[in-house]
């Protein structure tokens, strides 16, 4: 799929906690300061009322914003496959319609991201070969930004599909991060070889037949450590890796927090003229930033947001999409994919792929 | 095994990355500043030596603190099963004899932790019924503390391993850390009863049966989060959720101490006001008091300390091992095991349990 910067950024305007109104503000912020275009997918008379709200009104004569109307909305509980099927005409569904018509470049949304996942692959249809799309979670580091697939789309997995987890990740991280020769790590508790589990250690003979950077087995701390940029786990370990560094950091400002309240006359004088370091910290570590995670493995981009995300999120999201969109992250998956297939089994991945679930 | 206040904490003085000075040193301040005996046991003519150094003969005279001599030392990189089998005078096993014959109350070593974990099972013995022992491991929370068990000594486990993994979480925080009701979760990707493997929604199903309270699953971040006093797991995840939590607490304190050095003059002064806020909030954090982990499921208490312990670490241990002591952690967990048998299986637990690898 070729990127077209005249094309928008779906935006699932009705999906996550604050929908749709910081949805709506951050696209109206998406394109009035980074120039970038979205179609919002809702309730119309809802979004073009909030877009009125805004005195956003210029930016639909534009072009720049338009509106597209879908009935239903994937509610955070409904289940995945119910979702898929009940609700064709929910904006999540619409929204990625648009890409596969080729009126979007990618999709986005922050609301039931199971649902997302379900609907993203049935619309937009896996790239051939791909044996379980995944869910890729950047996350900060010293130097940079690690990547972690799989985030948690696969519960169970097998050597193949963590195999191919690294091609996604490593191809993520050339195409649309730039890092050059990705450094690979299979998520294990220990970095000796002995360590990890069966499906670790299968997964590193495979990786270790290939001329990708593998450094064999990482641990729960390389997920920001910076050592490793491209985590590959199952994605019940990587949930567990990413709610236990989210939960580590919120205890830690938490406390920070506490001390600065129970403090004295100067540690609150601390806390004044320590203000702009803690802002500059929070950016580099800040969720917003860091949380629009995209679906690896599919024709098109699709990226979900967290579901608390507010308008800055959201507008950070969309110049994700955008941004994948320029690169031609596909073409390199399907180029190793192709390179690399006798090790993980039969079929010749294509670009002509058709929809796996129709 | 009753507790004996006369008897001191055999201290493994060879095991860690600075041994044997910092245990010497954490030693001997445990004796000066909290009244608590150790025998160290490692190189006798060393040890001694960096007794004299430290001026602290009184507590050799007086009792407080004695040293038995021990030929070998367990390296870092000895295999467990070696470091049993070929290395019977090493300062790890003569400790736990010791403690086997009633001269020692408890036993702490720094060093390679699958080797102690090996030696201590075989030399103190399983109590009668446990499946696999455990390793716990203590976490801070806004409101106190969290216990992870299993924290990495059985990478692959069956339900009725995390079940009375559960009963030892539960029984320690009961005993050791004074918990009239622990709230126990099973970690897993989510906290609805459908997520989590086969191996977590089995271990709730037993856990179900009992009166504990279990809460269901819990999620990555309640290793912190304080919602949950015992984290159940498998050591694989536990060791991943543990070590993601280090790296995510030690990249947030670089990008803190970066922020303050690169700052302006405010910022620096923000820095030197925020001093005793940092001290606090590190104490509360400090895997120095949190790290010594309890070996969980034998005959007598025995602790894993960091490698990288310092001599504050060392002393905060064997307060620990002296606090479980006092404690009847396996008088209440043979009544836990003796009373849930029948949900996981055959055998009187007892408390008159022969070494289970003789």
């Amino acid at each position: 799929m070729k990127a077209n910067h005249h094309l928008p950024v779906a935006v699932d305007a009705m999906g996550g906690d604050h929908a749709p109104g910081v949805n709506v503000e951050g696209a109206i912020a998406a394109a009035r300061l980074d120039g970038l275009r979205s179609v919002l997918v809702g309730d119309e008379d809802l979004i073009k009322d909030l877009i009125a709200k805004q005195g956003a009104q210029a930016l639909l004569a534009s072009g720049e914003l338009s509106v597209c109307h879908a009935a239903q909305v994937v509610d955070m509980d409904d289940k995945p496959a119910l979702a898929l099927r009940k609700k064709k005409s929910s904006s999540m569904h619409v929204a990625c319609e648009l890409v596969n018509r080729g009126e979007a470049l990618g999709v986005l949304s922050a609301g039931n991201s199971g649902a997302m996942m379900a609907i993203a692959l049935f619309v937009l249809g896996r790239i051939d070969g791909v044996l379980r799309p995944a869910i890729g979670s950047t996350m900060p580091t010293p130097k940079g930004t690690s990547i972690v697939v799989d985030a948690g789309a696969n519960t169970e997995c097998l050597p193949p599909y963590l195999f191919q987890f690294a091609l996604m990740g490593d191809a993520y991280m050339r195409q649309v991060l730039g890092i050059q020769s990705p450094r690979i790590g299979v998520l294990a508790n220990g970095e000796e070889d002995s360590k990890g589990t069966e499906l670790t250690r299968a997964t590193l003979e495979l990786l270790r037949q290939t001329d990708l950077n593998c450094i064999g087995h990482c641990e729960g701390r390389d997920v920001v450590s910076g050592h490793v940029d491209v985590v590959v786990c199952d994605g019940f370990s990587g949930n567990l890796v990413l709610k236990s560094a989210e939960g580590t950091a919120s205890l830690l400002l938490q406390l920070i927090r506490q001390g600065y309240e129970q403090g004295g006359l100067l540690t609150k004088l601390g806390a004044l003229f320590s203000r702009p370091m803690f802002r500059k910290m929070k950016k580099q570590v800040d969720p917003r930033e860091f949380g629009a995670a995209p679906l690896l493995g599919l024709m098109a981009p699709a990226y979900i947001a967290h579901g608390s995300s507010d308008a800055y999120a959201i507008r950070r999201s969309i110049a994700r999409v955008h941004n994948q969109s320029e690169r031609d992250l596909s073409t390199q998956l399907i180029s190793s994919l192709t390179k690399w297939q006798h090790l993980y089994g039969e079929g010749t991945p294509s670009a002509v792929s058709e929809n796996q679930n129709n």
